[in-house]
C-alpha cells in the first residue's frame, strides 16, 4: 500500500486516533520524543546479542518478521504524530536533509565507506 | 509536500542515496535499528531539562524549529531505509497497528487518560 | 549497602554472573551498548506521558518504586559489564569527567541555569 | 581506583556537582531518565555501522578508548544522580536483580546461549 498512500493520509489516521482519545494534552514535544525513542528501543531489543545469521533468520520466520514490522510501525506512529502536532512537513524536511547529506557525503568519497562526515 | 508524496516516493529517495554510496553492506537490521535510536536521541536531547514554556518557545523560534525538524527527518530516514531493506510495507503495518490499538485502547475507556493498555 | 560496597565489588559480581553463563562471546562493545540503551529505555518508559504529580506519586508507592529501582539496576549492570570487559576504571573516568565539567560549567555562570555548556 | 571507591563516594561527588549549580529543580525522574538514555546513545553511536574488527581497534587506539570511556562515565553520572535524588540504594538493587536473574537464567540452561529468559 506504500505506493498509493501519501504522508498526509497517514498523518490524518494518526491524528484521528489520538484526537478521538483526547490525547493532545499529553502529546507535548518531550513526551512524543520519548514515544519515538522508547519504541525504537523495542525494535532494537530484537537484535540484542544476536549474530548476523540469527538476524537473517528473523526475516524468513513469519512470526518474528511480524513482531519487528510492528515495532517499526510504532516508531513511525510517533514520528508522524510529532510532525502533525508541530506542523512539520516531513517530506520537505527529509528531502532537504538528503540534499544536505549529498554535500556532506559526496559519492566519490563515501562509496563503500562507513565513516561519519566529520571523519571523512 | 506531504499531501502529494507517497511513502514509496520517499523510500525510493532514501534507497537511491544509500545505493549510490554502496551502503547495503553496512545496513543490516541491527545497525539500522541503532541508526533509528541514535537519531531519536538527538531529537530528544533538545528537550532535556526543558520546561513546557521553553519547549513552546522552540516552535516559534525559526532556528530551533529547523534543528528539531531536521532531527525528526533523520529518524524517518532510517525508518524508511529499514522498511525498504526488509521489504516491509510500512503503510500496511501502521494501519494494522492502529486497528490493534483501537481494540487495546477503546475510546470510552481511554478518553483523556494517559494509561498504558496493560494498566486499563 | 552503597556505603560499604566498592565499584570493584559490583564489577566482580556482574563478571561472575556472565562468566558462569559463558557470555563473553556475546558481550562485544556494540551489544553491551545496546544493553545499556535498551534498559535505559525501560526506565524512561515509566515516565512517558506522565505529569510531575504522577511521577512524585511513584516514589511513595512501594510497588512502582520497586519497578523503577529494578530498571535502574539493569542499566548499571550493563555499565559495569562494559567497564569490566574493556578494563575501564570507571571511578577514574567519572572523576575526570566531573573535573572537565567543572571547567565547562563554572558555578557562577550555571547556577540555576539549564543550558548546555555550548549555549552558555 | 575502582578497588577503593564506594558507590556512596561517587554518589556524593555527583550530588555536590549538581547542588553547587542548584540543579535539583531540573532533575526530576523523567529528565534524569532522559539524561541516562541520551548519554547511552552517544556511547552507542561510536559503534554504529562498525564491524567487530573495527571495534576491537577502538580499544587499542588511545584516543578512541578515551572517548568511549568518557561516554560511559556520562551514563554512570546520571545513573548515580537518579539513585541519589530518589534515595535508591543501587548496590542493594543490583544484588537483588542478580539474584532474580540467577533464577531466570539457570546456568545449566543458559550456558553459551543468547536467549531471553522468556524464550528459554
Amino acid at each position: 500500500m506504500d505506493e498509493r498512500t501519501t504522508i498526509s493520509d497517514l498523518k490524518l489516521r494518526v491524528q484521528k486516533f489520538c484526537e478521538d482519545r483526547d490525547w493532545d494534552q499529553f502529546h507535548n514535544a518531550k513526551d512524543l520524543a520519548i514515544g519515538i525513542i522508547t519504541e525504537s528501543s523495542e525494535l532494537l531489543e530484537h537484535f540484542r546479542f544476536k549474530s548476523k545469521e540469527e538476524m537473517e533468520g528473523y526475516f524468513v520466520d513469519g512470526h518474528k518478521r511480524e513482531e519487528i514490522s510492528e515495532e517499526l510501525a510504532d516508531v513511525l506512529f510517533f514520528v508522524l504524530r510529532f510532525a502533525q502536532m508541530f506542523n512539520i512537513d516531513i517530506t520537505q524536511e527529509l528531502i532537504k536533509k538528503i540534499e544536505k547529506n549529498n554535500q556532506r557525503y559526496p559519492v566519490e568519497k563515501c562509496k563503500g565507506a562507513n565513516k561519519k562526515y566529520s571523519e571523512l
